[in-house]
């Protein structure tokens, strides 16, 4: 592909007027928004209202104006880019504390199923809280197994089948209705990682059967660092299910004060502790930037910027883990290369910021919202100088940064 | 008192200058900073930092120019506050969060003992949670009990006695060293709950030789609607405790992406999920607040703020429920009356901000470092008026809001 080109798909691309919603610095192309997804106006807006009026001026009154419901109103926002109903999904608390809460409660449904089942290389941290979780379920135990190993570790012993839906690393991405269809057919129930999906592709929980499902929000979504996580329990399981993080947010009537707790109705019940309220209202601006979005015009551009860069890599001779299937991936493309940390710092000394996966990988994301064709032609570029300068042999990248 | 009294201590008031570190709305006197503390102009300028400098132009590059640290850092601010080593606090998640944390960890030291002992009238949250941490271990019990019956309480049962060391409602104050003495005698870990506490009262956790505990930070401290609250766990704990929501933030090398949990050592292991930055840095803002302050002037004027209005109540008839020595109460006062409710709202009327707490308490919050004795003595003034005028007679008060 030639410059030209890329500028004639970004002259015809329907998704091109919404860059102007993202307050990007210059002289960057951001290729990391499927870590941290960039700041909008709209976000920086509503921390700016929510900071001087709702906390400056209005203070305490704030929480009868609209901060009490914030939870259940950015779920109702969340929900269509999950394929849930508004009423299933609650917004709160962390992705590894709402995968605690999930697990938790499916592992208590029956005596008989105490297994959960995921996949060694998943997320870490979903591999992490399943050991704490199982910790807290007499008899419960987590069965890790390679990708290919995983519909034969099903069986009458599974709790629940947990599964990420896009890989972090290689943007792999599971058929949910086929393995959702597995686990029930096992007699588990089904739990998505929506991490790397939600905003990332079309997500159709309820239409897979889904019963569960968790994710974040500062990739795709750009909520912001460290924003609030997302919870999905399907309708079927409302009465069924408990939080173990019983929390007066998710008490029934929390300002009555009882003693005893008594779980909410819905989904106020895997509330927690009193919501963050700075973090929820960046969220919030941001995620009304998805109202009007034309998924079909998203995803065709997603592939769009892969295509580019997939050919870059492999004219710089980077072999790609990534599948070229579109349906079989997320939003990023990844690499390979036993040098791939000296090769995404020397990307981001050249303006281009991806990142580095350990040992080998080089991720890079592709966000159709706020990239043009032309950002991504450039940063195909930029990797053929790179691969071509050899940044390995520098000394200055023979010690890793913490965060990598 | 009269209104030149009130005058005259504040010219003589050394903290006086302190409540131009605040953003207080005018035509209003906020008395419910013990429920959420107003704004600072320094929370104000490190968020709008944190959200157009560090995310808006630095994006994912800030998780290595401070934010990864977070946790770390604002302990470090927050250890003094109550008595604790820099090393023995970490910031994050919610109070009800950590208290699970804590709750499960200590119920796990040793089979013989698994009862948490705690008091009848608690913060709910406390004694909702920690129902849902004696779930999580085998033969774990929750006993909750009338103060009076606290110490018969404990036996060799008993893993861990859990207070609130001032309450929500009436503002007592337990003995810490003497409590903490107690639980020890009976071969139990003490954790108090400090949400009242820290930045209201002296705290000396290690004096006290306190084992664990939490709080939070939007009270006292300032820190913003939902800020990150904090947990203490003492050093000689620290090999010996682990979390059961071990997220990747609490490993030992969470960019290492291992498939096995190995806690962190210290208080890291504690961490959980991605911190959420934009209330991590409101609260680091207004926490820089307290690096100079004189604790002897401030007790002291918390005690004549109390004094006002404990006249002024017992002028207008309203029974105060806060003990009258400043050793054994927090630093607001509570007011008995059938009509509590509706006394509140017509206190709010009149541009006095307070709280209700059910069934029939009247709370005001006394926060020395921005409230003048001639606020509270105005307020004092307005309370008279209002009972005077009987407002739980108006029609309008009939329906309570929500959030009370």
């Amino acid at each position: 592909m030639t410059l030209e080109q890329a500028r004639a798909l970004d002259a015809a691309d329907p998704l091109a007027h919404l860059r102007d919603r993202f307050a990007l610095p210059g002289g960057v192309i951001y290729l990391d928004g499927n870590s941290l997804g960039p700041l909008t106006h709209a976000g920086r807006a509503a921390v700016a209202d929510c900071v001087d009026r709702q906390w400056g001026d209005r203070l305490i009154r704030s929480w009868n104006e609209g901060w009490i419901d914030a939870p259940v109103r950015l779920a109702m926002k969340v929900a269509p880019l999950i394929g849930a109903a508004p009423h299933e999904v609650i917004v709160g608390d962390t992705t590894s504390a709402n995968l605690f809460k999930a697990l938790v409660a499916a592992l208590r449904i029956d005596p008989e199923r105490r297994v959960v089942v995921s996949e060694l290389g998943n997320f870490p941290t979903d591999l992490h809280i399943a050991e704490g979780a199982v910790a807290c379920v007499p008899g419960a135990t987590l069965r890790a197994v390679p990708r290919a190993d995983l519909e034969a570790a099903l069986g009458h012993d599974t709790a629940v089948l947990m599964l990420t839906h896009v890989h972090y690393k290689t943007a792999e991405r599971f058929d949910m209705a086929a393995w959702t269809a597995r686990a029930h057919q096992a007699g588990a129930l089904m739990l998505w990682d929506l991490s790397h999906s939600a905003g990332a592709v079309p997500v159709a929980l309820n239409a897979a059967g889904a019963d569960l499902a968790v994710g974040c929000t500062y990739k795709y979504l750009n909520g912001g660092p460290g924003a609030p996580a997302f919870l999905h329990v399907a309708e079927r399981w409302h009465e069924h299910l408990e939080s173990p993080l019983s929390g007066w947010m998710g008490h029934a009537e929390p300002f009555a004060f009882a003693d005893r707790y008594q779980p909410a109705p819905g989904m106020k019940r895997w509330l927690v502790g009193t919501p963050p309220m700075l973090a929820m209202a960046s969220l919030e601006g941001a995620l009304d930037l998805w109202a009007d979005i034309d998924w079909p015009a998203l995803t065709a551009k997603s592939a769009a910027l892969f295509d580019i860069l997939a050919r870059a890599g492999e004219a710089a001779g980077l072999p790609c883990v990534t599948p070229l299937d579109p349906a079989g991936r997320g939003s990023h493309i990844s690499f390979r290369h036993p040098h791939a940390y000296a090769l995404a710092q020397a990307l981001i000394e050249r303006g281009v910021i991806g990142d580095f996966r350990d040992p080998d990988i080089l991720r890079l994301g592709l966000t159709p919202l706020y990239l043009s064709h032309e950002d991504v032609w450039r940063a195909g570029e930029r990797l053929r100088e790179v691969m071509a300068a050899e940044p390995w042999r520098e000394e200055r990248f023979a010690t890793r940064l913490a965060v990598t």
